[in-house]
């Protein structure tokens, strides 16, 4: 197994680029990986809820991933979604992402209808012992429907410590964050919901974020002042920065959003959302391009930019 | 486009057979065809929500289809459930099955944060253009969690007349029948859930009953009678076989039964539900064999056995 | 408290009468009473779910408590649904019933956004400390939203033993039931739903059902049978009435099935469903009048009969 | 009726106060009224579901009205919250609120299992008919479970002119606020959600905001200096306040957060959320502390503190 405790620090969840039919649009993923990584996150996530995997078939899957893997060419850690409501097909992915060089999987529970903590333990462990990868448990109600407690995922943890590092997305994330921290020194927790509670959930002793966002570079100066135990310059880069990342964050917005971002700054040829789902409409774009010049990244939807400054300082 | 209206009668949900360690068991299907077209159904369906489509990979879907058309071989029209939460996806599921020979395929709604008409709309003429198919549309919101209107799917099929067949489980299903004949005569209604409320369903003017029951030949003396002008009779049956029906219909539990009875009936080789979905415990199987017992059906679990005489009387 | 080994048997959920304008119809409430307590049930339960609780008023629930217990007058216990949002109500509501002499409480999860067993069991124990009462645990996810787990109820009904009889209502039932009864002697198992799964829930040790059904005597004929040690005397009972429980039990057109059978039966003089709740359509009441008249119900119809000869064989 | 057009700009939904213990705190609505409207909003809403409605009894909701409608004594307008789950009890609650002095009423759609927009309207109309007040259509899926769409909300307020006010909350708010204004002119149109969206809703064409907030005095600022053509120091202020209004806007932390905030500021004696309910843990009120410090907040925590500054640049 790959280094667990690479999992911190900031983890790009990146979109999945889409040519203006629907089809997959694979020319774009070296570029993509590249400028993800020159953002100075400390890994990527593919094939994630908002990755749209969902909306992908089995070979579209395998095209992205061995598109990833080979432009990361072990020059930054890739985390590979692998849920699936079958178990058996979620480890054939999981040995699929082995196999391809990834450092680690994701993992959403399964639709369940009645998911009790027997059944999600054996969907995780059963892939946890087919490949040799942490296994990142995925926290996630809104789009799984389960609440997983505190205590099963530390239990789970104790049982498999491969599954010991939780992408927490049950809202409000920060108290359970603290909970979870205290449950267990071994777990590694990662907030996400397009950051808008990293600041709070840095403080209740998380280790960083796995989520999308239209600049990395933001969550990285947060999580790098914050480490360095400048906490109120992490405050100050967040604060600056909270009107855009509640923007982005909207519901059903936040992927077209994200993509249109991208795709301004470079980052992928297209902004496509794969039908059904649709592009934000006229006045999102419009409110996207105010909120972006009013905390100062409009100059930095040029091609490749990559914010220096903000790194910086 | 085949015979549109040869969508009525009694149209057989398959389950999708797995050997013991959850693996395709693609052997079983050519048994699992001429079982199901033996007990006299007017077509069978495969790879539906009780197929556990959801659990099955391209590959392993694309297999099943194969498997279970060459085993029809023309001689009983198959049904193919072709939903995806990608439109592209939907279109290329559609397109192998129409390729395969198809009789028609089922579509239910994708899953959409927030499911409108308009995108709704979309999807389903998308799917609609792409095949000369008839696209059943699946109105069962417990599993895919949109409501469609009756004025909704009016005006889709309408607009698209292949997509005028509704397989209606939205409860209580038979005022909605009942709406849909109103709304409508070109609409072609077709029950599920189990057959629970297949009586009250004609009553309201449904041309049938597309859905997954151990005894299929039960609700094809029903719909048989139904249509003769013997109501009595057709009520008559349903009435002594309700318990059973009711028993198979129970949450969570139905799709294990279904494959236990398909398994003792010699139809599949194995009754595996793939995992995390489980076996029944053993209080429902005794549950199960006493309720066959009562209504004595348990001396037709021998391989093979069709029940003429229920079909004769 | 009274004595909680009471709660078994057969208990019936009753409806709540209104005029057909939507005033409460407090003066049928005696005969309502009668009318139950002659069908040969061991108690009566008010203010439930579908007694629509939630339509009424605090003024109209005293006023229906207050009917339903002196038309009781000792003769028959009454249990008294006391749910609410907040604990110090469910409180008040509870005392009120035991001021006018009930001999249980029903009590449903509260609506919390986050339902913690930690939250629940505080709620459940406020409101046990503040009654001298059994407290009769309602699980109905259905309706509350909550899946209460068997460990959660068995540790409540150890730490407050007036907790510990479930009204079991999370579907399947059976295997719940089952596990309920394993996990502690001590718990009281009460089947509801109409009663459609009454028979597979004795047979997994349940202790009857507290249930609304428009012939009550067949659950109490189902119950004796069972309890007599007359388990094939039992099915055959509940196989003949099964097209009928399954009838009544549909989704959302229970309540107005019901109260319309009440009401041709005497027990209340209008079968009214407070607004927003609407009357069975026409073909709803016509397919009950049929099922009713294949089962031989229908010349029971007449005002005050009780079945005798259902009870008697 | 009233101005409907009163229906703009900020109303504060304010939160009912509570004794440590749980009682009802009447003795802190008046100087909770003389609190908000000092902050300068142009009316306040009670009895509303961050008022814990909810939770109250009959008698409690009165004792609430008659508190602070008093207080208000006519100085600033109320609009009271009368959503029930029966009509006729909102039509109770709707009138006394009228006959109170209440400036309008907040109806939110009924718990209805299938909830058709027929239903809905006539549960609407039902209570504009019997009041001669405007009825605030509260929209927001998340608590009432029911989606309506902009054509069924323009239909409804052409039938029922004091229907047209709009309490816009289904996410994501900019879009559908567009939409709404675009479907007719007559349609007031507000946000809430704790003022997430509160810039961007504006920019749409939205009248104001309807919604619990701490320092409701910020958005005073924000739609003051928008309303005057000064959108540029309209963004600036909320940009300013952004991360306060998302920290504040935590799921199930909301109201626990207000209501300390509000007892900090003077407003009232305790921050008490009534049980179920629990306070902020002691993480979320250490983060609240730090980020009102960051915002410049702090020092306007001492009792009655207004934010002149605030209000004047």
């Amino acid at each position: 197994m790959g280094d667990i405790t690479a999992l911190r620090g900031v983890w790009n969840i990146v979109p999945t680029p889409f040519l203006p039919d629907g089809a997959l649009d694979t020319a774009s993923i070296p570029g993509l990986v590249r400028f993800v990584r020159a953002t100075g996150v400390d890994g990527l996530t593919i094939l994630g809820v908002l990755g749209e995997a969902g909306r992908l078939g089995d070979a579209e899957r395998s095209a992205v991933l061995a598109a990833a893997l080979e432009a990361a060419d072990g020059t930054i850690p890739v985390c590979v979604g692998v849920s699936h409501a079958a178990t058996d097909r979620a480890i054939a992915f999981a040995r699929e992402a082995q196999n391809a060089g990834a450092h680690s999987v994701m993992l959403a529970p399964p639709p369940l209808a009645r998911p009790t903590d027997a059944a999600l333990r054996r969907h995780y462990l059963a892939v946890a012992a087919a490949v040799d990868l942490p296994v990142v448990v995925q926290d996630h109600p809104a789009s799984s429907g389960v609440q997983m407690s505190v205590e099963f995922m530390a239990a789970l943890a104790a049982e498999a410590p491969s599954c010991r590092v939780i992408k927490l997305e049950e809202e409000p994330t920060p108290p359970k964050a603290g909970r979870l921290v205290a449950a267990s020194p071994e777990l590694i927790v990662l907030g996400g919901l397009g950051g808008e509670m990293l600041l709070e959930e840095l403080g209740r002793g998380s280790h960083g974020t796995m989520t999308g966002f239209g600049f990395p570079e933001v969550l990285v100066a947060v999580v790098g002042r914050w480490r360095s135990g400048d906490r109120v310059g992490a405050a100050a880069v967040f604060d600056r920065y909270a009107t855009l990342v509640r923007f982005e964050n909207q519901a059903l917005l936040n992927l077209p959003i994200r993509k249109l971002v991208y795709q301004r700054r470079g980052a992928i040829a297209h902004a496509t959302v794969r039908a059904p789902g649709m592009p934000p409409d006229a006045g999102t774009v419009a409110d996207l391009e105010d909120v972006l010049r009013r905390v100062g990244l409009d100059r930095h939807l040029a091609a490749g930019s990559v914010l220096p400054e903000l790194l910086a300082g």
